[in-house]
Order: structure tokens, then sequence, then C-alpha cells
């Protein structure tokens, strides 16, 4: 098992699974005849980022994390507040082929590193307790979230569509 | 790294964040005059679980996890609905002390089991997508859906509360 197992096939897994999420809402707002873009504005408490940012954050973790366990400068995560639903499925499209392109050797030795805390200037943490500890946390935290805010809001998500499909297995 | 380690000390440090959101819930409610027992049958939507059961079930996934990989007949999760914040702070502090007692060498070769799945008999996942694919994602759904619950609410819980601390190292 290493750094990359324990996180990039999950992580574009749930991208996977987030274009699942946006064909229900797009059908129940065809349904319920309203524009699906409203979703995008949409929190569960005012000071929450919404739905279109949770995404756009959730979409940039595995890039991000890609290049801070290969030690490259990781790119600023882009938050256009007018990002369509159609450019954030481009952006999940982009993000699974970026992961795709990452191959396992790339992270050789990547336990190893130290990764920076932009937050915490001067602070890091080890590649392992990062990927743990902060990155997979946050990324769950971001696509529960959105998978949230459009329960909430009367989309007909469960939780087969946040699992997704599974690798099975006779017994 | 082992699936001791890409499990266990991460959900034990999720468990004692959430007597963290459990302090500020009941500080808000005292605050607000209401009882924070009403909490414990909140939901997002009016087919989901609500907060009290979403703990439950959280709670209970360290202990099944231990169980399932070691190769123990996992001990059915309790949800009585009279559980109150009291009982499930005590539901908390006794999956802790199960967490500390599981050591690292119980779950020796673990990664060679294959995982029966209760909802599709007859089939079963390789122990490592069963903790990546399965165990993992649906901790951190329970985790921060009551997490969202509380926050929906007013309840002052930040993203700080979800993280907790982390392991930092001087760069």
């Amino acid at each position: 098992m290493s750094l990359y197992d324990s996180s990039f096939p999950q992580m574009a897994r749930m991208l996977g699974q987030v274009l699942v999420w946006l064909d229900k809402a797009e059908a129940y707002a065809q349904q319920k005849k309203f524009d699906p873009e409203v979703l995008l504005n949409v929190r569960l408490a005012p000071d929450q980022w919404p739905f279109r940012r949770q995404i756009q954050t959730l979409v940039h973790w595995p890039v991000r994390l890609g290049a801070l366990l290969t030690g490259e400068e990781p790119s600023a995560r882009e938050s256009p507040e007018e990002e369509t639903i159609a450019e954030l499925r481009a952006r999940i499209g982009k993000t699974l082929e970026q992961v795709k392109a990452l191959k396992p050797e790339q992270l050789k030795g990547a336990e190893e590193r130290t990764i920076p805390l932009f937050f915490l200037p001067g602070k890091g943490m080890n590649a392992t307790d990062f990927v743990f500890q902060f990155a997979l946390p946050n990324f769950y935290f971001h696509a529960t979230t959105a998978y949230s805010i459009l329960r909430h809001n009367g989309i007909d998500v469960g939780k087969a569509d946040f699992i997704g499909s599974l690798d099975l297995r006779d017994m």
C-alpha cells in the first residue's frame, strides 16, 4: 500500500460520482421547471461556501495533492464565481485526466517529504500525516457538503450515489 | 503504511472532534435557551437519518471495521431512538477505548482478507478496497452530515472543528 493507492484512485472514483449528482440535479430542475444553475449558489449556512465552490475545491484537491507529493508548486485553486454546471463538468473531466496521467512511480519516496502548509507559514506535515489528517478529510468534507446541499434541496441523491460502484468478489 | 495506519488513528481523531461539536451545540442551546436534545432528531432531508443516528453510525464504524479486519463477527449497530447527548458522549468514549485497545499487530495479514458485505449476500471485497472504497467514505459521509446538520441549525462549528489538531513540523 502506498500514498498513491490510498488517495488517487478513490478521489477519481468520487469525482465520477459528482457527475451522477449533477445528472440528478439537472433532471430534477427540468422536472420542477427551475434553472439548475440556481443550485450553484445554494448553501446550508449563510457563512458557508456555496455548492459551486464546494465542487471547485473538491475537484482541485487531487491536482493539488499530486503536485505536493511530487514536490511541485501546486497551482492556485481557480474559483470563478460565474462557473456553470457545464464548466464544472469540464473541470471534473480535466482533473480525471490529470489523475490518470499521474503514475504511481512519480510518488516513489513521497512518504519522506514534508508538505508545507500555506495557512501556517514555517510549518509543515509529514506527507503521510498530511494525506490522512488533512487531504482526505478535507476532500470528503467538501464532497459530502456538496452532496448534502443537493439532498437538502430535494434532489434524489442517496448513499449509493455517494459511494458509487464497488470492486466486488464472490465469497 | 498499513490498513491500521490508514484508518484507526484518523477515525479516533475524528471521534474526538465530535465531542467538540457536541460542546458547541450544548453551549448554543444554553445561549438560545432551547433543549439541546432537540438537535438529535434534526435532519437535512425528511428521508435522511437524524443527527443521533448519524453519530451512532459514525461511532460504530471503528468497532465494526476492527472486527471485520481481524476476522471477528462484527456486533450489530445499536441505534436506540432515545439515546441522549450524554449517552452519545459515553458511546464515543467507549469506542475510543476500543480503538486504543486494538493493536496494529492484530491486523497483520488483514490485507489478504475478503470482507463479506452484509447487504450483498455472497459478495465481498478485498480488505484494502473495503477500507478505501467503503469504510472511509462511509465514515466521513456520516461525520460531515452530522457536522452539516449542526451548522445548518446555527451552531458555530467551522472547518477547524472538523479537521482538529494536526501533527505539525517546522519547515
